[in-house]
């Protein structure tokens, strides 16, 4: 076991190179996928000052699980806990000057002080993917066929992953349907979110405790389990028939207890779920027409996105058997040194082979024996070994191995170029 | 002009997708580079101990540049303002499973606390590329020959840059000729390491302050002002000579008053220089024998390389008229949406262009006149529009135009595919 002295804080992760091949391989899928729909790619700074966060972002975010640190003149700055607020922020100050609608992503560091636990950890990356300048509900539907596509790609399948949609100003008529007024709405959709944190009873003990009637709390219960209602909602019903033209309907389903928690929100909300492994929210997103203009932009630019996290994408692709199978050498070739005298050759065909597109190493001492750096090669799934010896000087050729099936060759530079590719 | 609200911090940037594409195009090269001389890639938290930093990169780093934080256990905590202290930390680690010599590259943000300036921000991307178990000087001109391997790539020569060398050894070494006692040797190192920042009088001055004789001072002088010394150092030698089989040493000169911030080099120190913007220092290296053990680690790992940093990179490249050609959308296609009633088809068309591989962009609006959405996709630079009007179906075909040439096509869904590829 290593020393307490060479952990990580809590939380946080060291990526070696098998862990960084993942990182790069999740960073590879979301690029093609975002780019394959014309988003352009973005990035932001991982500080700010708090107050970017605070009454936007949502008290528990904000005041829990903020890293925060003071700079010298005593100014509250905030590691990033989430992107959309930077996000509305830069669009704001650049509004004058942007092509709307804009379609951006990112994919970055994001910082929680939360108790880590699997698939969630105090420092995470995280994909964000925003249309702003768009009131149309095809902006909405477009995102959602976003995240389908890119499950698509990475082999998640409709009956291991889903998509949830809910629409609060639909929610929130429901509520006024049933007389709750409008002051307590915001309260009763705190409580809703917790719904599939709870079971059945504790729930409806947290509706009574909401100060509902009795008739009201029946009424609301068998509001929030049906899965057609949405068709009172224009706006929904426009999403799904978007989402069925799109081809993704069999990863979207309609629930009514999706909330979410973030305040800025005002109309989609979306969240992403897991079902083979624990039934949960995995990721969400929304619609926040008015954020923009809270984080001090002049002109109101609608906006709707979502965020997907590394840890918890790690975690349903080994629960699901589809983690990827990852390169975690990319060298092609490890180019032998015979000894010094012959190190200017070693030296000599590396520069020529990497000249040649092809990935080079050259082993870095020039007195340790063949058969020791053969066994580095190995040890690091190098597939290709070079070795120019004395014998290999006096006939002008290379000796090529293959690691794999233990051929050997003696070559020409020129066929061993065509060899290896 | 935009709010201060809407600023960021001092010394931080936004990277807006005009901004994010030199990033990204930064990062291609560094990692085609460092890949294709073998070197995997590797990461690490953000937020480190700040005591992984005391005593080991120098009191500067440490006390006036840190951004430093409290956790809720009140434990100080760093931004990172350098990585090398990290990659100690985890090859530390690992120390017993690891295949030694590890070569290993990352490409992350860094954060110091000083004065914004061009070139220099508080938030910056830095390149460290490190070769870790390898006493061989043949490993520093590696490190040497990538960075100039990369100043090739992206077009610097040697008239534009520098890489000047020098050995820490040496130097002490030849302040001991002198009659410099040892124990003055590092506060003479730190006299010395100002001599590039000050006119020739004031270094005078400087060295006669650090207590040195006359004829000190003046043997001092000439022997930092010789570009031959080095030939008395068989390290340097080795290199010289190392670096001239790898063809890189037209980048590279002796220089006797390079020296390095960092209290943790213990013999090459590597220092890439400007020569045609400003004369000065852009980025550093060397070699670390101790450091893996001075972080906690249990045997001596003996470690060699260097951080290039994005923002005097961008000003290098600039200055020298080498800034690349960015392609800051990566849309192919934006396929118009004629009218809500035609909306599907465009849905269809863009879903099959992306599945052949084209990066498609649709309209997200179904009652925009066309005109409009021409005009947005001239202004993000999309090359081609599709259009499918009520004569498109009619005639089954699709109008395809270039926005370049302003030539219109009527053709089959098959032929739109290869006349945009």
């Amino acid at each position: 076991m290593s020393s307490q002295k060479l952990q990580t804080l809590k939380g946080f992760r060291d990526f070696y190179p098998e862990d960084m091949a993942f990182q790069s391989w999740l960073y590879k899928n979301i690029k093609e996928v975002s780019e394959s729909f014309g988003f352009q790619e973005y990035e932001g700074p991982i500080l700010e000052p708090l107050d970017l966060y605070a009454a936007k972002s949502g008290e528990e975010l904000v005041k829990k699980q903020a890293f925060t640190l003071k700079d010298k003149s005593n100014k509250l700055l905030a590691l990033r806990p989430e992107m959309t607020p930077t996000l509305a922020r830069m669009v704001a100050k650049k509004e004058g000057s942007l092509t709307f609608p804009i379609k951006w992503f990112t994919y970055g560091r994001r910082f929680r002080y939360e108790t880590p636990q699997k698939g969630r950890g105090r420092e995470f990356f995280q994909w964000d993917i925003d249309i702003l300048g768009s009131e149309n509900p095809l902006t909405d539907a477009e995102i959602i066929q976003i995240a389908a596509t890119f499950y698509k790609k990475v082999g998640l399948t409709p009956s291991m992953v889903k998509i949830k949609i809910n629409d609060r100003v639909f929610l929130q008529e429901k509520l006024a349907s049933l007389g709750i007024l409008k002051e307590k709405t915001f309260s009763i959709f705190k409580t809703i979110d917790k719904k599939n944190k709870v079971n059945a009873k504790e729930f409806e003990e947290m509706l009574n405790d909401s100060d509902l009637s009795k008739i009201q709390t029946d009424k609301l219960l068998s509001l929030l389990a049906d899965k057609n209602s949405y068709k009172d909602s224009p706006w929904l019903v426009e999403i799904m028939k978007a989402v069925e033209k799109m081809g993704v309907s069999e990863y979207v389903e309609f629930d009514s207890t999706i909330v979410r928690g973030l305040d800025y929100y005002t109309r989609t909300v979306l969240e992403g779920w897991d079902i083979k492994g624990v039934f949960r929210s995995i990721w969400g997103g929304g619609r926040y027409d008015n954020l923009t203009m809270a984080v001090g932009g002049k002109t109101k630019i609608p906006g709707v996105g979502f965020a997907m996290g590394d840890m918890v994408l790690k975690e349903l692709l080994i629960t699901n058997n589809k983690y990827p199978k990852l390169q975690i050498s990319k060298t092609q070739v490890l180019v032998t040194v015979f000894n010094s005298d012959l190190l200017s050759k070693s030296i000599d065909v590396s520069r020529k082979l990497r000249g040649s597109g092809i990935n080079t190493e050259i082993y870095p001492e020039d007195s340790i024996r063949l058969d020791k750096q053969l066994k580095y090669a190995d040890k690091k799934g190098i597939p290709y070994v070079v070795i120019i010896g004395p014998e290999e000087i006096e006939t002008k050729t290379i000796t090529l191995k293959n690691l794999k099936t233990k051929e050997q060759t003696k070559t020409s530079f020129e066929n061993l170029v065509s060899l290896v590719k």
